[in-house]
């Protein structure tokens, strides 16, 4: 293809604006030929600028757009099933912001719907896999020079919450990521969740658990453990060590500039995930576009979607009901091998 | 007192011979007059040397001499309490190696002892707590600047294990350690203990269950967990993260000289626990001997022995029963307030 | 702007090619229009897999081609003077790779035609300057948080150096990048330069003066010393530190991914700069092209080449006389004030 | 010898008083028998407090008393002279705090007064030698493992300077520390010294030329720099890179304690000599105080306190005359071969 692709981004908030940015202004061979959004204001405002764009409140009147090529779905969760089976019958490529839809019920359908065609249609929004250091530490996995992987040890901080943040939003809306990054960097399903609760910060909103500490059991019996704490105040931490038999492997310490001054050195924790993962967005976009354009499917499938829905499910039982929880899981379809 | 400390030094295997040496050679107001061991030929080859030192088979002749001011007990755990108790017969301070007894009812035995006697008369070797790094790290949490502590992650690594080495041991010989480091950092008995296994390390001999995965909870609310890995391979690695509502603070990472060569950077990891922690031997050593001087008894307790064996007897059933378990403790006698 | 930028490449050897690549598939808002090379398979060779682009081997020929909207010079520096002033009279955009021209002589011809255009043109190819490091660097300087630069400490080593190698070119072709760093940090131009000329390793080729330690004084007080060192075996480096009135700040240290296996812990040391600086030329050519398509020109000028140009030729000479040697230049043009 | 070596503390200043704290309280096997001082107030506030020990204003009357084995010279750099002499005419083995003595000619004297005797009697109080990092460095280099040292980068940098310091003393006081290091780490004398002076910092008092760069160049051929800063307001740091022909090693990056809050990661630096050096001095004094128990003089000797002065004087010329001064030095005596 040496035309741009065409691409209708469905949700014009935040990040639907900031993906619409990415396209333009600095991925490859990508250009935004439509944008949609529940409000048409917001839908217009985020195309106007934009060279020959469209606007809709409609996901299936964009997809129905001649120079619509493929489609950015980044409205809110509980869109995500009805834009994805649009897309589908539309016959058209999708890149789907993370979580693929908001439970294991809803993403079971859209997998069976996905099979139904025959072939993967679906990426599914899990950027850290595109970052530089996940990606790292998984090749230096794959080398097997430290041996297998016997357990992970996750650190996962924020500097606080948004208001409408719950309990178990920090399992399916945080530790989704670590649940990801588990099943990737140890090709292996989670088989059981249990969360801990230590006494809350009091810098938690009232009422929020917060932090918690969750640990995934994995089918091929290594464990995953994440401290999951969304209001440290101090900074955007996300951290990672596996440990091997014969040595450990971490990221995410944290770099870049060094100053010494006042008594101090060391170095500035990035604020938000905006600035520590803004390159995992770009590559993954721009991967996405590539392979897209040379007409392949790529990157995390939905199955992958469905098994971190799963996970998540089981991991807020888990909180709630103050045991251990076995993850369910349906079959894994041929198509996702 | 002017004159130097008079020790007798019950054990002369390799930590008792490495504290006779220590005595002698690195600390100051202190000096060997009797060594003890079930073994004639052994105490003698290690009394020799000393000017002025007597050998000894019982631990109560030795401390019946007239130059023994105090006794340091580096007999095996089984010994411990007879040794103990002629301490507090000849009215003896007494610096005894870790743990204090190999049980929680022998522990109860001594620390009833010693209550009979009115005052404080053992110093645990919990030498971690002379460690420069964990006393910087205490005396950060300290400050409060941090605010309260919710979580501590600790790793304790061994390079391989002794052949006699068993499961329960990762608990009560290695996680021993960081039962007495989260009480003391936290300032709060430990309540429960879960244990996690992962498939062990195809480097772990046959049959013995390495690494593990020990979360406690502590009455203050807060966590700490511990992965214990015996038989790790690459170094002797011991790091401990705090995590506290306003920030974290973490030791162990490892450092001193750093080179560049053959296309990496980074510095060397001690091999073992005489390398990393010599400095804490010694420092534990002086300060016991500087407050013997004094005529006071301070550091770990009685008390803290006993607890840290409780701890590990739960933790011993946490892992053979793959369920928590919570720790029974006596109630906290006046004497250690 | 809506219509990708229409560049011309000259020069198809390693640096062009890449260029062509970074064109077409990383960055946004260009494309490739046409190709030059002396050789003409080999233009002909990069031109072909490019949609609607066309292979030359004169310059001028290529700038005459409709779509040229902007000129991208990677040939050979002793090339540069002429492709330049084509590019001046066909009033195109330049982004023209280190070193503006071979020496300060040629270099002056440069900055006086495009001085009679009236307006700049060209930005110099110092791609450090968009390093995300550096830029931190600088960022950090400009906030005055540390007060007045005094000292820039710097290291530029290369595993290995070319067989066509001189000891003058350490300086011309290496050093010459940490002469413009100093002058883009400091924001003064340098006024003497010395250089130190230690054994040199038994690695460096016969005859070559490797490593050097050059130090370069300025116009504001401040010194910046470089130990350049092309020769090193084991990996690319390059780092600097700051040294101001109230604190220090430094790059470089190299991290990403840390291990700890076999006794070491650490990091990768990048094997040379196109992995240490992927990120740099990424970032430059956006913004050329950026720049350019807004009809701006920006980043390092033809000054800037100018001064490179007469600082590393006193650097030679400081080089070969063994003695410091001021910098000649001429006065600074209202231009490029 | 058993019995504890008895020590003449000659001067009872800051650093004499230290001394005697650090034979009574840290070292083993030594006690204070006298102490000096030209104020007889301050001598006796020092040697009340020790059991047997006696107070003199006359260094050779205490050399005098019975129980005086060997003397600490910790006067200042004036006195030195006159102890040494008497200290030899009693033939008493010294450790002396540096510097030896203030310049060449009054070292030289020294030190052919010591060849008179025939063998070594005196250890200079180079300190950083017995420094665990600077010993760690030293062994690495010693392998061989990274190739022959060219370079040496070396950083001092101290809170704040005394008011009586000087611009000579910068070198003198300061960089008399680097000379000895970069004699001992490459085993060659430094023939020649460059000094440079960037515009000094506005937080130096004023006169005072501070920063300034140092550049020692050496027998061997490799270079040593050093940047003494001694105004830098934010912390001691000393610093050290050997750049050797396949890699380089580093030492004083400080570590221990890492914290992340407030949006920053990082650790404290030492603010002080007296901590980042503490446990230098400690090592120092023993391995003094067990050698000269043994019979033996070990440590750096009176040649390396001679060559760090005829260092220091070429140095201090080339600052003030501002240019590149050679070093002139006795030949070696075969007796500090």
């Amino acid at each position: 293809m040496t035309a741009p692709l065409g691409v209708a981004v469905i949700g014009a908030g935040r990040m639907g604006a900031d993906h619409v940015r990415r396209i333009q202004e600095v991925v490859s061979g990508a250009r935004v030929t439509a944008v949609v959004d529940v409000d048409a204001d917001r839908a217009e405002a985020v195309a106007a600028p934009v060279d020959g764009c469209t606007a809709h409140t409609d996901p299936a009147a964009a997809m129905a757009v001649a120079d619509v090529d493929a489609v950015l779905i980044a409205s809110p969760g509980p869109a995500h099933e009805e834009a994805l089976l649009a897309a589908f019958a539309h016959d058209l490529p999708v890149l789907c912001e993370k979580p693929l839809t908001p439970d294991p019920a809803s993403a079971l359908r859209v997998l069976e719907a996905e099979q139904a065609l025959g072939r993967r249609r679906v990426q599914v929004g899990f950027m850290r896999r595109y970052d530089p250091e996940y990606t790292r530490l998984r090749a230096v996995l794959e080398t097997g020079r430290l041996g297998r992987p016997l357990m992970l040890h996750n650190r996962h901080r924020n500097v606080a919450s948004a208001s409408f943040f719950t309990s178990s939003m920090l399992i399916s809306d945080s530790v989704a990521h670590e649940a990801d990054v588990t099943r990737w960097l140890f090709g292996h399903e989670i088989t059981a969740v249990t969360v801990l609760r230590p006494t809350p910060s009091s810098a938690a909103p009232e009422g929020l658990l917060d932090p918690q500490f969750v640990v995934f059991e994995t089918a091929g019996g290594a464990l995953s453990d994440v401290e999951i704490f969304v209001n440290c105040q101090f900074g955007y931490e996300v951290q990672a060590e596996a440990v091997c038999e014969r040595g450990t492997a971490r990221i995410g310490a944290g770099h870049g500039l060094l100053t010494s001054t006042e008594g101090r050195w060391g170095g500035a924790i990035p604020q938000d995930w905006t600035e520590r993962f803004a390159d995992a967005y770009d590559r993954q976009l721009q991967a996405w576009v590539d392979a897209t354009r040379r007409g392949e499917v790529t990157g995390p499938s939905t199955w992958d979607g469905y098994a971190a829905a799963a996970v998540c499910a089981a991991g807020v039982r888990a909180l709630h009901e103050g045991r251990r929880v076995e993850v369910e899981l349906a079959e894994r379809p041929a198509l996702y091998g």
